[in-house]
C-alpha cells in the first residue's frame, strides 16, 4: 500500500475534441494488400455490385478500398462515439506493482459501455450506413454475445430493425447477453433454427447441436438476402471492421504522444482480428511507413490457433458456404473448438488483413491454454480492480509473460495492449476456473487435419 | 440522427489533479445535527469504546464527528480512487432530445468499475482503516451484492480477509455476483446461515426464509465482535458511509462549476442513502450556509417508502436487534417489501443525516412503482447507451418527470441527478419487466401498520 508517485496520470482521456475524425485504412500503407473476397461459385474477387446484395453500399465501398489511408467519420457517428468514447488509456501501475517489473505496462480500455467491448465501433458505423441507405434493418449473428449487443444499441440509436442469430449454446447458457439485447429493441433467434433454409439443414442433420458461429453466420446471411431492405453485418474478419475499430488505435497512439511515450511492444488478443486489426493500425502504419519501430504481438487460445497452428490459404467463411471465401489464417470452416473452450476467441479463421502481415513475418503469434488466461485475468481484477472478459484476458497473459521477461532481463520496456472489455457475462467460466473443472485442451494433429480437410 | 453542436461536452472529466483531496463532512454545516445512535441495551448515546467493539477506530471517529468539515482523504485511498475516478459528469444531450425537453440533463455516472456502482468509494476507506489498524479482516452483508463486490475488491486491494453474507435469495437468483466476489478473493456465505447463533435462531423459526438485509446485518455484525482481529463494515446509513460518499458530490460540484452551470434540482435515488447523502452533501452544504439554493429530491420504491411514509422515529438497525438504534425514517425492522419487488433500495430505514434533512424540510421526497421505473430505464439505455441499475433508475424516473414538467411549462431547469450504477446483475428483473410479469405493489396501510409495530 505504498504511496504511488505517477510518472504519467493513472487514466489519460483525450478530450471530446481531440476524438478521431478519420478511420485510419491501415491498407492504404500495405504494399502487399490482402488478397480480396472471391465469389465462392466463380472464385472470382467479388464485385462490389455482388458485395451489395449482402452488404449496404457504403459498407461495400469501405470493404474494397485499398487506396485511401483516411476516410472522415460521419458527424452522426462522432457524436454516438461521444457516448462512450474516448476510452481511457490506463498505466497499469498497480499490476506492475504486483508483477515487481521494470516494465511500464499501458492498456486501452474499452468495456465501459453497456456491450462491454470495443464492439460498439463498428455497430454504429454499420448501423449508421445501412439507415442512411434508406434500409428497414440489419440482420447478424452472434456468440458470447459482444457482438450482437453492440450492434442492438446501435440499432436503437439509429431506428433501424435488428435480428441476432445467437448460436444455440450461448442463448440458452447466457439469458442475460440475450435480454440486454431485448432492451434495446432486438430479437434474438438461437442458431440453428428453423427460420432458415440452411438452419433446417443444420438441424435435420445434427438435432441435437448447440450451434456454432460459422452456422449462426450463414442464417444471418440467408435472413438478410431473403427479406426486402435487409443487409448482413459482420462485428470482425471484414476490412472494413478493422478500419471502423482504427478509432481506438489511433485514439491510444494520440494519448501516448500526449504522454510522449513510445511503446515497445504492442499486444491484443485475435479472434477474428477486430481489436488486434484497429489497435495496431497506426502503430502498423508507421512501421510500414518507415517512421518507427514495434513488435506486434497477436495472442489468440491454444485450442483454436488460427494464427499460430493454422494455414495462409482461401478459406469459407462460414460453415454454411454461403459467404464469400477469404484468403486467411484458417483452422478450416468446419473446425470447432473443444466444448470444454470457454475462453471466447473461437472462430476458424483470422481477418485478412492480420493474415497477410503475419504472412509477411510482420505480426508475432502466440496461443496460450485457458487456465493460464483466468489466471492471469484473475491476478489482473486483484491488482486493477477491473474484471476482464475471457477474450481481453489472453491479451493480458501475453503482456504479463513480457513483463515478467523484463524481470528477468531488467529491461525498462513499455508495454501496451488492449483490453478489450469486461467480464460481466462469462462469470460461469469463472466458476469453472475457481471449481478446478476448467480443463485445457490443444487439438492434435489428427483434429486439425480434419479441419483443414473442408478447405476448398 | 441530426448533428449535436453541444454547448458544453458530453463527457466532463476532472483531471487526476483535480481529484478532492478531502471528504466534506455535511454534519458540520448542520445546525440541528442527527440524532446519535443509541445503545439499545441502556438506550443512552453509543460511546466510541462501545462502538468499537463492532467498527474500526478511526471509522468511529468518523462516525461520532458532527464539527469537522473536511476531512483528509489518506493518500493510499486517493491512489485506489484513481483507478475508477473521477467518474464523469455527463450531459444528457440523448436523454434530452428524447424527450423533447427545454431541461439540461447532467448526471453523474458512477458505475465505471466493476462492483458496478458507488459502492466502492466507501469500501476502500473502510477496508484501509481496517488495515491500518492491523486487523485480519471485515465482515459485511449484502443484497443484490453491489456492496459485497465493491467490499471484496477494496479488501483484495488492501490485503484483508473479507466475510460477506449474502441474503440467501440474492445468493441463489445471483450466482454470477456471488463469483464476482470470489474473484476478489471473498467468502461468501447464504444468510441466514448455520454459522451463527442469530442465523441459526431465525432458521429454526422460518425454515424455508429467503433471508433478508436486517438478518444478514445481524449475521455479520455477530460474526466480527466475536472473531478476534474482524469489525464489521456497513455499505450505506452510517454517517461515515455517507462522509466518503461525498467525493462524488464534491466531483459533480468541481465539473459543474468548471462549466459554469449552476442545478436547480438535484435528484438521487434512495435506499440506505449512501448515493443520495454523497451527492447533494456540497450543494446542501452551501445552502445550509446560505451561499445557494437548490431543490433536492430523494426518489424511493413505492413498495418500500421509509421517507414517503414511514415514521421519524428511533429504530433497530437489523432484524436481530444487535446493532445500536438510529433515528431515522423507517417503516420498522420487521418490515419486508413484498417479494416481487425487484427494483432494489428495499432497506426499512433511511439514513438518519438525511433523515434529519427531510425532517427539516430540506428534502422532497417521492416514491414510484417499479414497471414505471423499469419504463424509464429502458427509455435511457435506448438513449444515452447504458444499461442502468434499478436502483439508479428510480432517480432516472424522477429526472425524467421533472424534464417533461419543464416540456409543460416551457422552463430551462438544469437538473442533475445520479447514476449510481448499472444493471448487468438486474437482467432477471427486465426479463420480468419484458416479459409482463413484473407487478407493482404498493403496501396497504395494514402492511406498514405491521412494520410500525416492531419500533422499539
Amino acid at each position: 500500500m505504498s504511496k504511488q508517485i505517477p510518472e504519467v496520470p493513472y487514466k489519460t482521456y483525450l478530450t471530446e475534441d481531440e476524438l478521431p475524425k478519420a478511420w485510419y485504412n491501415l491498407r492504404a500503407d500495405m504494399k502487399s494488400k490482402p488478397a480480396p473476397l472471391l465469389n465462392p461459385a466463380t472464385k472470382q474477387p467479388m464485385t462490389a455490385a455482388e458485395l451489395e446484395a449482402v452488404f449496404c453500399s457504403e459498407l461495400v465501398s469501405q470493404e474494397l478500398d485499398n487506396d485511401t489511408a483516411l476516410i472522415p467519420i460521419p458527424g452522426e457517428i462522432l457524436d454516438f462515439y461521444k457516448m462512450y468514447r474516448p476510452s481511457p488509456l490506463v498505466r497499469a501501475y498497480f499490476l506492475e506493482k504486483a508483477l515487481d517489473t521494470p516494465a511500464k505496462i499501458y492498456y486501452k480500455f474499452e468495456g465501459n459501455n453497456t456491450s462491454g467491448s470495443h464492439k460498439l465501433n463498428s455497430a454504429i458505423a454499420q448501423a449508421y450506413y445501412a439507415k442512411k441507405q434508406g434500409l428497414k434493418g440489419v440482420t447478424t449473428e452472434t456468440g458470447a454475445g459482444q457482438w450482437g449487443t453492440a450492434l442492438s444499441m446501435a440499432c436503437a440509436y439509429v431506428g433501424l430493425d435488428c435480428r441476432v442469430y445467437m448460436v444455440k449454446i450461448s442463448y440458452e447458457q447466457k439469458p442475460f447477453r440475450r435480454e440486454v439485447m431485448r432492451v434495446y429493441g432486438a430479437s434474438v433467434t438461437p442458431s440453428p433454427s428453423m427460420e432458415t433454409a440452411v438452419g433446417r439443414a443444420i438441424l435435420a442433420a445434427h438435432p441435437g447441436t448447440g450451434g456454432s458461429l460459422g452456422c449462426a453466420i450463414s442464417e444471418a446471411v440467408e435472413d438478410a438476402v431473403s427479406h426486402e431492405g435487409y443487409r448482413y453485418v459482420l462485428g470482425s474478419v471484414l476490412n472494413q471492421v478493422l478500419l471502423h475499430q482504427s478509432v481506438l488505435g489511433l485514439e491510444a497512439k494520440a494519448a501516448l504522444d500526449k504522454l510522449g511515450v513510445k511503446p515497445d511492444v504492442i499486444i491484443g488478443c485475435a479472434g477474428g482480428g477486430s481489436n488486434l486489426g484497429g489497435l495496431i493500425a497506426p502503430f502498423m502504419g508507421e512501421k510500414l511507413r518507415g517512421e518507427a519501430d514495434y513488435r506486434f504481438l497477436a495472442v489468440e487460445p491454444a485450442s483454436c490457433p488460427s494464427l499460430t497452428r493454422g494455414r495462409f490459404a482461401y478459406d469459407f467463411c462460414d460453415t454454411g458456404h454461403v459467404c464469400p471465401l477469404a484468403k486467411m489464417y484458417t483452422l478450416g470452416s468446419d473446425f470447432i473448438p473443444s466444448p470444454n473452450h470457454a475462453g471466447g476467441l473461437r472462430y476458424h479463421g483470422m481477418s485478412p488483413v492480420l493474415s497477410e502481415l503475419r504472412h509477411q513475418g510482420l505480426l508475432e503469434a502466440r496461443a496460450y491454454e485457458q487456465t493460464s488466461v483466468f489466471a492471469a485475468a484473475e491476478l489482473f481484477a486483484r491488482a486493477e480492480g477491473t474484471l476482464p472478459a475471457p477474450e481481453s484476458s489472453h491479451a493480458i497473459k501475453g503482456a504479463i509473460d513480457e513483463a515478467l521477461r523484463c524481470r528477468e532481463t531488467g529491461e525498462e520496456k513499455t508495454i501496451l495492449f488492449g483490453l478489450t472489455g469486461t467480464g460481466y457475462f462469462d462469470l460461469k467460466a469463472y466458476e469453472q476456473f475457481h471449481s478446478g473443472t476448467m480443463t485445457d485442451f490443444i487439438p492434435d494433429d489428427a483434429a486439425l487435419e480434419a479441419g483443414f480437410a473442408s478447405l476448398p
